[in-house]
């Protein structure tokens, strides 16, 4: 049932529903301090956001606020470039609450200053419009993205009042919110904008302000959209998700992004309103994208072709468009359903997007970026130019930034905030979704206040350690992890209650309780209805999708030469796997590829290493793959034979993996 | 070895090289009188060029000749609908020579007299370039299509010419290709076409006029590009083929159509030029681009991103984009290396291409086309609306007309002009390619004069009987017909060799040969490389590639329903075929599709109807597909236990299928 509890306005999180089941904590109430997820927060804090800004200030997207702030015409960038300087602005309020740090929050009101400037006196921001010499104000609404730039804005706004601060950023997004409500609201402008975004920020400033008109008005949006209000362009009304209102669609269809930003407002909106029948749709259309449009590594867009979803089980794993960008919207969707229902399932979607699909994206050292996350690369493809903005979002190796660089801003704000997503409240149980050393600081219902203490090598080790540090002894509450769908556990202290792992009573501090996830390799088969991995396996470890990259192949061999042996288990090495299959040999090719019989190739046995399809990419050029098929089951002829029609090579039936190599983790320096 | 001989300027062929090892045969000599190409050509003419004219007329690509003619600004229409409108023109022309019909003689006097009052006195002509209130000339390289345009003008009027009439069409083409030789020639400007076409162009008019100036141009073109004159975009270079020199490239990329032009005019300019290294060269690429980029069907085009090629066995069946355009450049090329080098492989290619990737595009009806042609529909999309241009190149459905409408004047030229793809003479030689009832009349190369008789009923019957009706009975001569590479065949009269069945001697008229063709169904195999049909089988029939649409099933029953029984051999039925199988329970669905074990679907045994797949989608809203899965191998579990997993449905094991009805061929209205 739907609760309702006091607001707190200084908490540190992006997303603080009115009510819900479960009541999130934010960046002041969860510290993270070692572990995976340390550590990818100072790669993004040191690294990654200063990188960004470097680059907004070298392409001239900052400048651009300068510029409209003197009344020029001239600016660099796409249309929407504005957003990227709102998110990298959103990350960096995170990150210096998360660490405190002065330096940043002199940057970040140097930035805040740079973007008022370049306000109108009735509230309209945008540095692409509206000024001699360039377009017009809202003569746009398919690609224009003003609405979607103020989103932008306005959670920046949110993470700075979430954080404690009422400054000038705050008072830039509240002129621009009371201007869109003047001009789009009851009786206004009936448009929608091309891209969603507007509604979850309007949302969110409407909660952290207590300024009702602006749910409101997010309100207005959702139901205006579906109704063909937008320009019908080569790709489909559905593009823009403007061809059935959103209660009535039954799927995520269209730009993936666009649908995943458009679902988390309809959300938003549907909890702030009481619309059950709007939630309920929603959840539906997320459920059934998750079952027929879902890549394994949680990401999402089956094409390239407008950056979309494709049909129910078209999911090519070349192909797959799994925009980073998408891949963020859909956990922010899965985490607004979850605050919203209570179901623990969206923290294993979240889990699953989290560490594979997201954080494919940025490079290790995080100075380099994917925007789009195949799962299948068969060759090295060209390498961005360092220098410059890369044009291309596929390429086969990440690149410093794009000419539309919407993923590494958006990369940025989600690790920075991370902790967010790590623990809530409900009534007198503290729930913990995403496993990361630190602590936990909450205050249940009834006012008793708690701290727990987590630690954790996950998602190396699959041992999660709980313990009290404070608490009152005599007050009964509970404690309980998320149980990921796909685990094995052992308990010591819980028990186990559906996806829960729960303990009740009055604890002391000391009080601990351990879950042991079992991490053993698994083998994952395709439902058969996805084409284009027929005939294939995958294999996971914990939350990790695991991939085969041809830098930890022999010399010569290709991703794309490896056939699998499912009967033969495979076995954990490091934060991979090892398994055994065979190596094609290189066949003649043929002068035709559709054959009177099927082929049998020359096959070699082979131990090969897998590694988390996160860190793939990171090793120079190289081909890879997550589905890797099986031999077709007539040509399977065996080692010895198989070896015989091995052509030009020594039939040598040895094992030559790496077996016993001291795997070191590239990325903690120290042996896995 | 190549031959020179004298050229025959009116002899109604499309393409007459310098020399070759073939000589071509027009549409003078090359009567096809029944079966199945003069019904595709009755239908052409009848109904689809009058078609094609009433929408270009309706879309106003004819008026903007008007409106240019009267120095006014408005047009409509894409950059390049001129091009739609010369196609058109060179069909029409096409057809009033096979069929000497008067009327539309005065279509085409008419057409010609709209066309040449929009040239400028220079020789410029274009509708949407270079008058106030339009874009300047030459402004826009890389989508502007001016030179493109010019290429569609120079083939109508090159049809003209090889049909007999030296006429205002041809005076106006001369005129402009005057023009580009001033503008573009040595010490000119420095360009390239965004869209290669004007070099087949330039050297069919050089070769038809002997005015060399032009294929000097054309080889001016073909040796400018490559070297990055166009301005790179987000697709690469690759989609303008301007990132490698025409000799350099090792295959086809990019754009398909644009891939596919630009090597026909380069085999074009090396055959007029005797540069044997590029003549090397693009066949390399073409044998490489059959060997690793084409569907079943002879369709190129991997991506609909781009209108591209994809990477080397990038196959997708459900998102290949086939546009017809590319099959019939692929045609183009096919023809050009069969004349240069008398390989009779690519009249092969010819065939299969035919048969399927182009044939497909026209409905039954000829008034409707599809302009993307996949192997596989999931769902069958959405309808066209028949008044307006359908601006999507993917619904499932064939649409009357497109905003961009190039598919259908390209079949109409292509149909129209069929009968020259028919025969050719080699020395004292008649070699006949494709097999259509009607009468060949060749001139050998001693001047001996011959008629041939052809009667068939190819596809759906493979007996092709060739009767001498007249000739020399003194003199030695052969006559030889192609064997198509996957044919079983029985000789009466003919000697095998190698890839031709062969007859030489000193014969009397009423001489027959006869040459059958096995034409069983033939099960295909992918070659294990290309993904995403893993598992899958094809069939064919003779030159047909065949499939399965939902039509044919039982009611509720998808074309994704069924797998097949490898085990049984396909039974002939009409021209498609009845295969054994199994339709898939109705599984209840997951909420996550990655399963840690594999699948075992509850399934139904059935006799399932294949039609040929250039039918498809002439029975209304369907699915469809190509490659038919085969069960995991693992989860056949035999007929009884899978009715009994059949969830709500009787366990009946009975036949289903229509094996004994008699099948009406619809096109001929008989009993197939």
């Amino acid at each position: 049932m739907p609760r309702t509890y006091a607001r707190e306005l200084a908490f540190g999180a992006p997303v603080a529903p009115g009510h819900g089941v479960l009541r999130p904590l934010g960046l002041c109430d969860v510290t993270i301090d070692d572990g995976f997820w340390a550590e990818r927060q100072r790669v993004n804090g040191t690294t990654s956001i200063p990188h960004a800004l470097a680059w907004e200030d070298k392409v001239g997207w900052v400048r651009n606020f300068v510029a409209a702030g003197a009344g020029e015409s001239n600016r660099t960038g796409k249309d929407f470039s504005d957003s990227d300087v709102y998110k990298l602005l959103e990350a960096m309020v995170w990150e210096s609450a998360r660490l405190g740090d002065e330096a940043l929050e002199r940057e970040i009101t140097r930035l805040a200053g740079v973007v008022a400037a370049a306000q109108a006196p009735d509230g309209y921001l945008n540095t692409h419009f509206g000024r001699p010499g360039l377009p017009a104000r809202y003569s746009d609404f398919e690609w224009g993205h003003e609405l979607y730039c103020y989103g932008h804005l306005f959670q920046a706004a949110v993470a700075r009042i979430r954080c404690g601060h009422e400054d000038q950023l705050v008072e830039v997004a509240l002129r621009a919110a009371d201007h869109v409500c003047r001009v789009f609201g009851v009786g206004g402008t009936v448009a929608v904008c091309g891209h969603p975004e507007i509604e979850v920020g309007l949302v969110e400033l409407g909660r952290a302000t207590g300024r009702t008109q602006y749910i409101d008005q997010a309100r207005l949006f959702i139901e205006r959209r579906g109704h063909g209000l937008l320009k019908a362009i080569e790709w489909g009304q559905d593009y823009f998700q403007d061809d059935l209102p959103v209660r009535a669609a039954a799927v995520f269809r269209g730009h993936a992004v666009r649908a995943g930003y458009l679902a988390a407002g309809a959300v938003d909106v549907a909890v702030e309103t009481g619309d059950q029948e709007l939630l309920t749709a929603v959840r539906r259309q997320y459920d059934r994208t998750l079952a027929r449009r879902t890549y394994l590594t949680g990401g999402m867009g089956s094409r390239h072709t407008g950056e979309a979803f494709g049909e129910d089980f078209e999911l090519p794993p070349d192909r797959a468009y799994c925009e980073t960008c998408a891949a963020i919207a859909s956990v922010m969707v899965a985490w607004r359903l979850l605050l919203a229902t209570g179901e623990e399932k969206y923290a294993d979607v979240i889990e699953r997007t989290a560490y594979n699909a997201i954080m494919c994206s940025p490079s290790l050292a995080g100075d380099a970026f994917f925007y789009a996350n195949p799962l299948q690369l068969r060759w090295p493809g060209r390498q961005p130019d360092s220098d410059e903005p890369c044009p291309r979002a596929e390429s086969g190796a990440r690149a410093p930034w794009f000419t539309v660089s919407c993923c590494p801003p958006n990369v940025a704000r989600f690790v920075a905030s991370f902790g967010t997503q790590v623990a809530t409240v409900e009534a007198d149980r503290v729930r913990i979704h995403q496993f990361a050393s630190g602590e936990i600081r909450a205050e249940l219902a009834s006012g008793h206040q708690v701290r727990l203490d987590v630690r954790t090598g996950y998602p190396a080790d699959g041992r999660v350690e709980v313990t009290v540090l404070e608490c009152d002894p005599s007050q009964e509450w509970s404690v309980a992890l998320r149980v990921p769908g796909w685990a094995e556990i052992e308990l010591d202290g819980l028990t186990r209650q559906g996806d829960l792992a729960v303990a009740r009573g009055r604890f002391r501090p000391a009080r601990r309780f351990v879950m042991d996830i079992d991490l053993a390799p698994r083998v994952i088969h395709p439902d058969p209805r996805i084409d284009a991995i027929r005939g294939c396996v995958a294999v996971e470890r914990g939350p990790l999708v695991l991939c085969l990259e041809s830098t930890d192949l022999p010399e010569g061999f290709s991703a794309e030469d490896l056939r699998v042996d499912v009967d033969e288990t495979p076995v954990a090495v490091g934060d991979g796997a090892r398994i055994a299959g065979w190596l094609l040999g290189q066949p003649e090719g043929h002068s035709w590829p559709y054959l009177a019989q099927p082929e049998p190739p020359g096959l070699r046995p082979e131990q090969v290493r897998l590694i988390p399809y996160r860190r793939w990419g990171n090793r120079g050029p190289s081909t890879m793959r997550v589905w890797l098929p099986r031999p077709e089951a007539e040509l399977c002829v065996g080692a010895e034979s198989g070896a015989a029609n091995w052509p030009g090579r020594t039939a040598d039936t040895g094992d030559t993996g790496d077996t016993d190599a001291v795997n070191v983790d590239p990325e903690l320096g120290q042996p896995a």
